[in-house]
Order: structure tokens, then sequence, then C-alpha cells
């Protein structure tokens, strides 16, 4: 079985990612999205474990001395980092791992993993990406702008990826990201492997 | 307007290129499929500019000497190319350009042009194979023979290739081509320039 390919997927809040990768995992197969730790507390409807990995200060820090993270951050006053092995599992058993990160841990990953693939995704337009970050409740004018700087400064490190997505039409976003991943199987140095026999056999 | 991608595609015969290309083409905008030259004489139903452009000898040389192949071979007693300017002018305004060739002109479009991308197509078994190179006609055993040597060592030069897609079901086998030209399209440096006004806009 031929590795798989590590996935970052980076976007501003509103452009749509969560729900783009929560369908993408749906409609594809040997495809994970990567459940990340953290030491915030849960919330109402999370799920331990699907949502985070809800871990104490405590053992965050142990396994950050343990070099158990490809990446992590501290936001405010919570650690949030992808643990090293689980994603190194899934890659190994031929699995592509998606990993919902922003600017700053797909540097850390890019450093780690240089064979990764990046993806970014951008809202259709200014007035969208603003749309999309009201509809999220009732927030302050001063919320929705600290919002917006919060995205520019995402959108800014556009340049560091290797794929741009556009996330205007739903649907054709997903396709968008689906094609991304069904060529990275296509190829040579995936298929060389997954097609050993049928080689074999054609040039017997 | 970003620059096309030149494709390469090769097969052999038998894998069903040519039908896969050809709806491939009719379903996917902005991409046209190179019509080579030719010295052969032209045969009943085909049409000089769709099917090849036929031209004598005399000018296939002319063409040679001025450098205006991107690649041409000679295969017994007649030449077959890819003449530069008019894929180049494809390419140019924002176009991806398929060439059908074989392993040989796949090796001189590299060298000339390495950004190509090259993708080659295997049929699903050995037997299928046979089965597609007997259903074109009333061949004898040695016809037959010679048309599996000839694939073999086609076939071997599979590693060459960028990717690999196995035609075993033609529609998947057209969903894959097109994976590979969409993630093309959606490569940073592509998009960079066709987002070029909406990423102004949200880094305004």
């Amino acid at each position: 079985m031929s590795k798989g390919t590590l996935f970052i997927v980076s976007a501003p809040s509103g452009a749509g990612k969560t729900s783009l990768l929560k369908r993408l995992r749906e409609e594809m197969d040997r495809l994970v999205i990567s459940v990340s730790h953290t030491t915030r507390p849960i919330r109402p409807g999370e799920v331990d474990g699907r949502d985070y990995h809800f871990v104490s200060r405590q053992v965050f820090e142990r396994m950050i001395a343990e070099g158990a993270f490809l990446e992590y951050a501290r936001v405010f006053d919570h650690y949030y980092g992808t643990a090293r092995q689980p994603v190194l599992d899934e890659l190994e058993r031929g699995y592509d791992v998606i990993l919902e990160i922003d600017w700053q841990g797909a540097r850390q990953i890019r450093e780690k993993l240089p064979e990764c693939r990046s993806i970014f995704i951008l809202p259709p337009s200014r007035e969208v990406l603003e749309q999309r970050l009201r509809r999220r409740g009732q927030d302050s004018e001063e919320t929705i702008a600290r919002r917006m700087r919060d995205a520019k400064a995402e959108i800014a490190h556009y340049d560091e990826y290797d794929f741009l997505v556009v996330n205007d039409d739903f649907d054709q976003a997903l396709s968008a990201l689906k094609s991304i991943i069904v060529a990275d199987r296509l190829r040579l140095s995936r298929q060389r492997e997954a097609l050993a026999d049928l080689l074999r056999q054609l040039l017997a």
C-alpha cells in the first residue's frame, strides 16, 4: 500500500472550511481529518475525541516536552496542537490526512513534513466574507471588525500554499478539493505501488 | 490571464486514450487537443486540420529545418510531429493543451518544456488489452502479437510520467483525467493571476 499524503487546509474564519471538509470526508474514502488536542474547556454539544481531544494543561505541556506535536500554538490562555503519531499512523496505512490549521501551524508542518500539500480556501468577496461573519450570531460591530481584521491577516499568507480554492459555490469548491486529492493519488509515486501487480502483469 | 499547462498523454494502443481525450475535450472548457502534422496520406473519413495537418514531405522537412516542431518522429516512411507555435499560442491565452504522443515524443517535449505534466494511461489487464487490440478488426495472430509487443514496449516507459491512470471503467478514467487538469488549474501559480482582483479586494 502506498503511503498517504498530508494535506494542510487553511482559511480565514467565514470561508466555509469546516463545512467543506465535513462533506469531503463523508464523500471520499481513505481520508481522515485530524482531530486536534486542546486545553480549552469542552463546550455544550462538543464530543471529546470528535471535535477535539480535550486534555489538561499538564498533559499538553508534557506532550510538548516529549515532542509529541507536529505543530502547536498557544492562543490566549489555551493550547491547540496536532499530535504527531496518529497522523503518521494514518499516512502509513495509505490514508490521506487533512489538518485544519492556520498559517502558523502550516509553517511548522512544512518544516517537519515538506512533502505535505497545502490548500488555502478563500471567500468569493469581501462582502460575502463579512456577511458570513455576521450570520454567526448577534455580535457587536467591534467583534465583526476584529474578525475581519483576523481574516485579512490569515488571507495575507495565501501565497505560502500550493493550491487556492475559492468557496463561492459550495459544490464547486467541494469538487475542487476532491480534484486536488484525487490528482494526488494518481501521481506516479503513489500509483507505482498501488498498481504494482498490474504493472508486473503488463510487462511480463 | 494565467498561462495554460501543456499535458502529454501517452498510452499503448488499446488503452482507450483517443476516446477518453475526445470526451475530455467535449466536457471541459479552455482545453485543446493538439493536432499533429504528418506526411502520411489522408485516409477515407479523415479531415485535414481535424485528424492531422496533412502536409508534403517537402513541407515537413522544411519545418524541421526551421525548428518548427516541438517533437517529431519518422515512423517507417512517414513523419509525424507537433508544431511549436500553435501550442505556445494556446498556452499563452490560458488554454491547457494536450499532446497525444508516445514516450519518445514525450522525452523531446520534457526537454524543451520541462514545466509540462505527463500522464500515462494503462489498460486494466493484459487480457483486456488483448481483447481491445483484437476488437479492432479481422487481424492475423501475427498482427495481434506485434501489437502486444508494441504495447508492452510503450508501457515499459510508464515511470517517466507524472501521473498514471488506469482505464478500467471509462467514466472513472475520464473523471481521473479531469481531476488532474482541474487540480493543476488550482495551483498557486495559476490562481495568483486568475484571482488577482479578488486577492487585491480581500487584502485592501
